[in-house]
């Protein structure tokens, strides 16, 4: 039986995740609505560090001034007395009709003053919280229909919006850092930033760039076919791996949002081990929450809503002690020397090495056996299954 | 009937294209194995204006100096008489089992010091006749199993060997440029940089940046369920489109490389819309060819190579001149407005407009009618619908 | 310009198309729920023939016996006064939260008999008013997770279920037919009968299989990137293409509903030509309505929801002239011809032919020049071409 | 540790897996090509229990008659030496270029008749050789482009080719059993059968149908997004599952043919979990051979090659153990219990009741309490979860 999660392990859970009544866009909801401060607790008992929410998920879209900090101050209030820090904030930019057509990207300049308006005063929120990571999904800012865009404005929009929230971000002091959220559709045809790939692009391009990084979600990348530890694998080493969402998804179909390890398995250990014990040879390392953005399935009722919050937590501690393991056992050390593994952190040219000095190197081509280097075993097979018996055996 | 292509269409073709002779994970080739020489010439016929090719086109992995360079002027000679520009050489670091673990990135430091050479020596030839663009397609750069590449290390190689082509092209002097082609998989599990928006995370990352920027094809993207225009569009904003690879794809499936507008044919209408007319809003343009990589179906003989080759550039002009026509519809404009297609060209801030002023425009948040703005007419279906009434009328 | 609607074209709507009021899972309703009588009308103003509905579109799930009948009974009246067919109803199993784990085969037996119970009264209502398709759409038939369900009883069950309902259309005497309407996946991670094949399968083997057929939909079987024209042939082949579910999709993700040919344009052209032109050799003919299931995209007002009705039918109409002008063309049977088109409807054995025939044939196989017929030329491409001429040319 | 294979589980291999050389579309082989006598042995040593193969994997194409029977007896020979049962016999309709437009379905007679004499001629030879079942991968069978079939004649050919080999089975008395393996695509852009639903469905409409079932892979189904396990489970059902080939994809791509559970693991644990339990609540069970093929990966040598024979096995052998253990625990037993896992298994309608009587029965409808049966738990995410324990706990 692996251990009962502590404070130390930083999990912490959306609120929207527990908080979801099971609606999906075939049916009515098949739990209660209730309030935040009526099921946030429950998270310390079973062992979460920390909660995140949208504006939204604790006031309405149209709560007064008065609603909206009564709200909050509660939410703050239970957090408080359960020992949650209240590590992320995000912004709903997605549910009002108002954002049918995206809120920094829309067509109409109104909308998009409008969500600038949103997300500045949430920025608010999150820096008076304490937050110290701002996630802006963008499910909204695309098309279903490829006239219906000036592709080139929406991509100059995106940037004045994002440059503009992380602007005030640092004109204002906050410690908050951005986390893009990528994802290639759903609720749109084509969403603007569909990968990690297309989000650290972008961010490369922003002036105030340096707090700006990325929250992948498990499922997203793999809903367009992607490897999602090689998604956050990239953004490490761009240094702009500032938060993740874990979940669970069954391939590429509409957004699943399973417990993580309920979908692939396999891919959920390798994240894990990038997480816990970093590249093999070193390197960037992740050191935010593990954060988990899942719903419990629409077949659950509020037993099954614990259950299943409990179940990410579970995953991950025993997915982690296999990467441990698997990590320490000598047979792992030496079946990574027979697959060459350490040899890639080893740069290709010597040190002080010139190109000039690489084409003089006869060895390097003229005298190169390219013939016996393409008949050289790899054992990448031996040492995947290798791995796959410290995962199940 | 269309009208005949012209060498001003900048209509190319690799010489892998129609020369492929048809063989397939499970069948042998369909067609014989030509020398180039033998159907450059058909190109230009057809109305082509340029040739493009791998080192491995034209001379064998392991050609002689002598042969090589025979080979070379050969196809040269050909190219010349038919008044073909070579305009874009490519360099084979896949076919060969040496680089069965890629070649920039394989774990193993001799393939890559290997495959930088032959790299740097195909720059050499590249720029010798007088392409302007260089393309490397990492097809090998990849892994099928997590547990075969220190990924970290990988990201850290391949930047280097980027780097290190693009400061030898920069130190030669050289007017050319790097397009990086991305794709998901096939024939490696998952390939490193697998869209647009990856490669140009990375490109934002090397020290020679300015002269790396992108060669999209249209299969690869729509591999990931992407929407190429899209792509596209986020690349040319970013400065970085430097090269088109133009293709038909039939959704998630292995590499099909059919004739362009063969597969998803409403997304190209829009891809040459963008080519041909720009964003509606103005900003950067596709100035590179219009290249084709695109294979011949192995049902097909010699005469359906020739008649595919012609079908991929009739498609483009088609398609051309419909798009011409969508554009400049007036009832076209009208349904843009409508759709406020042109208030996305115009900033959210208004020129001068500090953060501090936009907070204080009530205007923008606290009198602003999000209920109206919600129930708003976008017109998208209508403009796309009159799109579809142009395309196919 | 096309020409307008007729009631001979037999379009039809559901009124959950037009009705739907935009809410999705990640957003809240940016229409008014109308009342059916209040839009049924202008479906008859654009050209449609016929309405469908769910049992719950016209009422509701805990509508009392009254109710029912006097809102049935007004829909009944609109459409009547509109000169509307009532060409289809079908029963919503999949909304209210009794059905979370389905309906025929969920594991809750008493939601089974339930389910059936629904099911029989509505086919009751179908047969008082005149429908000749009675639409089964098992959308919440299926898991998330493999355990969930014993798949052998599940498939039993399923069979009972649809015996029971067949037997009891059987027994009354209605000129009732049931279509099945396969789905992979969504709202269910799997759904039971996903494709065409599936539901094809399990017909057969049902004791009341000859009133059950299909109902295929365009974008269900491209979301499991399937040929939905392939499918539909299978149908027909089989005798058991009853009703076709029109609208558009744009590859493997979330269910799009688009209009019909927003979609993959080119493969909504061969669905209509084998619709109106039937196979080139000749054979089974689909004899029902045009029926589109779509639903007006959520950045859409009402206007936006009749011009994408309005759009469905002009799609339609457009690909059918185009289809009818290929079919005419002399050049395509001229292109048929060389691709051997018509010869595949010729039997590969000779009338009276018997295996121990063919055994004795040399020609077959001892004398067979298999180089030869290697090497011809099928001439697929140029005809593909020949067809997007005609469509866009 | 796991077990040693043994003749008793059954395991048995293609020659055509450990034999690949390691062609891809993209590269050329990285391993020698061998003689089936050179490697056969090795997998007994394994602890293989028998092999399989295509005609041509044994001897060429146009091999004369002599040749052909002298490797024919050779390999016999090596596999009786080695122990091994010749288990499976397949005909190769899909490498030379004659089937380049399919074998039964191509639209040029000779090939048809030709690909026929070529089955029927490999029948013998299964027999001959003991073989009990005849694998037909019909991967030709189909088309890129919509235009270049006569699909209602394509699916009357099929039927008719089928149903001339099921015929000659049957006539000659052989103890010879069809197992249809559909596909999705690749070679072709869509086969014709392209999933166990539809080769299902084909297989009904057949004269000589009790002679034929499935082989279904877990990989092709996996390329259409569809649950393995889902679609052996109607197969099962239907009386149909003959042989099953098991191998490892990791999502909708190219056909990857990786080690059995080295792609999706869960599912993977489940298919292994039905082919040893059977279905929980007992019904037909898989009484064929475990078959696996896989294709050894490209980066591996000779070495891999017989690691990865032996991982197949291995992890079939770890999953088993696992999926016993599962079954066996009666916490298992419990969870079931409150999902209603076994109340599936009991039918809908009591035993001798009517349609007329479930009408009559008012606890079924009338007073059936709908809000409180949506409202329960149904424990699929702790079911899941348990089984996840067993998995890897």
């Amino acid at each position: 039986m692996v251990r009962t999660p502590t404070k130390e392990d930083r999990f912490s859970f959306g609120l929207w995740t527990v908080g979801w009544n099971a609606v999906d866009p075939f049916g009515t909801g098949t739990r209660p609505v209730l309030d935040p401060w009526e099921y946030t607790a429950r998270l310390a008992e079973l062992g979460a560090w920390g909660i995140t929410f949208h504006d939204n998920d604790v006031f309405d879209f149209d709560a007064s001034q008065t609603e909206r900090e009564q709200r909050v101050r509660r939410v703050r209030k239970v957090a408080d007395e359960a020992g949650l820090v209240i590590e992320m904030v995000t912004t709903n930019t997605f549910t009002h009709p108002v954002f049918k057509d995206g809120g920094l990207t829309s067509n109409d300049r109104g909308v998009r003053r409008f969500a600038l308006r949103k997300l500045l005063r949430n920025v608010d929120l999150a820096a008076q919280l304490g937050a110290t990571t701002f996630v802006m999904w963008g499910g909204r800012e695309g098309a279903e229909y490829d006239s219906s865009k000036d592709l080139g404005a929406a991509f100059e929009r995106y940037k004045e919006g994002l440059d503009t929230v992380a602007g005030y971000i640092r004109s204002q002091g906050y410690s908050l850092r951005i986390g893009l959220e990528p994802k290639p559709n759903e609720p749109r045809g084509d969403i603007l930033l569909p990968t990690v790939g297309h989000a650290l692009a972008l961010i490369a391009e922003l002036d105030n760039g340096e707090v700006v990084g990325l929250n992948p979600e498990v499922g997203h990348e793999q809903m367009a076919g992607l490897n999602y530890t090689h998604g956050i694998a990239q953004a490490l080493v761009a240094g702009k791996l500032f938060h993740i969402d874990l979940n669970g998804q069954s391939g590429i179909k509409y957004d699943q949002d399973k417990v993580f390890g309920h979908g692939d398995l396999a891919s959920a250990f390798f994240t894990v081990d990038l997480l816990e014990n970093g590249f093999p040879g070193g390197g960037p390392r992740y050191e935010g929450p593990r954060h988990f953005d899942y719903k419990p399935s629409r077949t659950e009722g509020l037993e099954g809503v614990w259950a299943s919050a409990a179940a990410n937590m579970e995953m991950y501690l025993m997915l982690a002690d296999k990467a441990r393991a698997f990590r320490a056992d000598p047979a792992t050390a030496e079946l990574m020397d027979k697959a060459s593994v350490p040899e890639l952190a080893q740069p290709t040219l010597a040190p002080g090495e010139s190109v000039a000095d690489l084409l003089a190197d006869t060895s390097a081509y003229e005298d190169f056996d390219a013939t016996a280097a393409g008949a050289r075993e790899y054992h990448f097979v031996e040492l995947y299954h290798h791995a796959m018996r410290h995962l199940i055996g």
